[in-house]
């Protein structure tokens, strides 16, 4: 990108499954930056990460890390967030928050830049990047919702074991391997490092995502229901998600339903996705074309297809949804995000 | 099972990934057999397979392999399903039919016995055993139908590559591993023999079982459709099905939204899940309790969990449905139909 200005940037999180990608997105879009300062919780402080060739030495989040800071990306986990963040925001650094901690928060935007960008300048010194799971789904809606109007969404995931941490791939690769060995394992991360009772995710579907809540849905789930209704900006829009965790190192996908306000033919569904911004539609059922998640590895794009009318709802519609969790679920669209405060600046 | 009379019994497609279920409940069930007869296509004619302590030779199914056949269950694919079947049922033979050559046939009754067994007796020499992922569905929610009724459903499946028979399941390893191991490698069967294009299933997730329709769904998807309406003997349900496969041996789970007719409280699906024949509930959120895939490998049951109500639909409701493909998908619900002749007879 080209902008007059260079900033100072802290990247909170830094050797993460996501704060990697966030360096690479940084260098591979030449974002503007007069200086780095990478931050990481204690057990990462001292860690060395090469960026534009340049050797960075880890230190640890502090609060006093952001004094002069100028923008700061967290994908430390919500508990770092939520200390530091408002401290930063405080002395003056525009936080992108690639946690849960202040999505639902009234005075926190919460923005996917393709759908819904304005938001972003209400913000008081921090910008949230949304769930994964919410991004590639309203990134695909947007255009439907704008031409349309969306009644209801039932949407089940697929998602990748990179959603839940390096830790967590790693798991996935050494217990496919033990299964193919017929070697025992004992399952010590998904579905989740937080909770006490592990599942096995090698040749395996874990539906839980995230710990349960009171009404028998998972966190993930909620997040996908709350966050959905807050980007799209419509509260009344009826959300129903089921969250399943497969053995995909990475890339999510989503099986989804949609109920549309208005009539509409497929065709200029098509169309509308095939213009969106950010997406890309891949629906050629007499070719076998469908977007795939080891496709999606590494895209910046959200891929759409099996795009087809329900056969009794006269305004149902089906499609499949996939994108890299790491990238538009988490860095790209942090690096959006980003971008475009510097823009302003 | 008990039964005064012995049978001549025809396994069609003895060497196959259901055919070898098949063989093994039959044992296990110790099935009234007097003489076995294990036929095949002419590819696997002159193998070997043991039961019951003896060796038998399979021999190449013929029209004349059935002369003296009382009971045959037929599960080597449609097209010798659609030769033979009706020739070994105009001869007298009881042929259970686990292909999709009869579903449909309004003549044919589809049978699954926790479902729908009073039809089995307007059997015309053809009873079809239903698509896997049909059987699974069904059987749990035939009691929520009884006592609520259903107005629509909506189903995304996450099946096991032992649907698309022993060679996917080779596959599936044999790409899991050369993922592993950095290697490369060509898909050859997923996700169908018999289509031109095939799609890496290691670590990926592949939005279509069998060819596509005209409609843009696929004719797996279809099968659900039309399946669970005749089955439930019900045309006015509405059925939304995307049919995915992932990288999971045996079991197939699915994620199930429902609407009932009637007004229901969870408490009471709950008891009708955990009284339903054929089903068990493994639903406990507490202690991270729910069905999976790897659970289900070997057993006859259909696993319920994750049930909760709709947030916005007074009378909506998801669950997760599990079952093993190969035995209640397949080749447990051929055999209780089977037990269900020998019995009646």
């Amino acid at each position: 990108m080209s902008s007059q200005k260079k900033f100072i940037v802290a990247i909170v999180g830094a050797t993460g499954a996501v704060g990697e990608q966030i360096l690479r997105l940084l260098e591979e879009r030449d974002f503007p930056i007069e200086r780095l300062k990478l931050l990481a919780s204690a057990r990462s402080a001292g860690k060395r990460v090469v960026f534009r060739g340049i050797e960075h030495v880890i230190e640890e989040a502090k609060p006093e890390s952001f004094q002069d800071v100028e923008i700061a990306l967290f994908s430390a986990g919500g508990d770092i967030s939520k200390v530091l963040a408002p401290i930063a925001a405080a002395a003056g650094v525009v936080c992108i928050d690639n946690t849960n901690a202040f999505r639902m928060d009234p005075d926190t935007p919460l923005v996917v830049p393709e759908v819904n960008l304005d938001k972003i300048n209400e913000h008081k010194g921090i910008i949230a990047n949304p769930n994964c799971s919410t991004i590639q789904l309203v990134t695909a809606l947007k255009p439907l919702q704008d031409k349309f109007g969306i009644s209801r969404i039932v949407v089940s995931t697929y998602q990748a074991v990179s959603g839940a941490g390096n830790q967590a791939t790693e798991e996935l690769l050494r217990q496919s391997k033990a299964v193919l060995d017929n070697e025992d394992f004992v399952p010590d991360i998904l579905p989740s490092a937080s909770l006490p009772v592990k599942h096995q995710i090698a040749f395996n579907a874990i539906p839980q995502i995230d710990k349960f809540t009171d009404n028998g849905f998972t966190l993930e789930e909620m997040k996908m229901v709350r966050e959905t209704k807050k980007i799209l900006g419509d509260d009344t829009i009826k959300v129903n998600a089921t969250c399943v965790r497969i053995p995909v190192v990475r890339g999510h996908s989503e099986s989804v339903y949609v109920e549309l306000k208005n009539d509409f033919e497929l065709i200029d569904v098509r169309q509308l996705l095939a213009n969106a911004p950010g997406v890309v539609l891949v629906d050629d059922p007499t070719h076998q074309q469908y977007p795939l998640a080891v496709d999606s590895t590494g895209k910046n794009d959200v891929f759409v297809g099996r795009v087809r009318k329900d056969l009794d709802h006269p305004r149902g519609l089906s499609m499949w949804i996939v994108s890299d969790n790491l990238l538009k679920g988490a860095a790209w669209n942090a690096v959006q995000i980003a971008e475009y405060i510097a823009l302003e600046q």
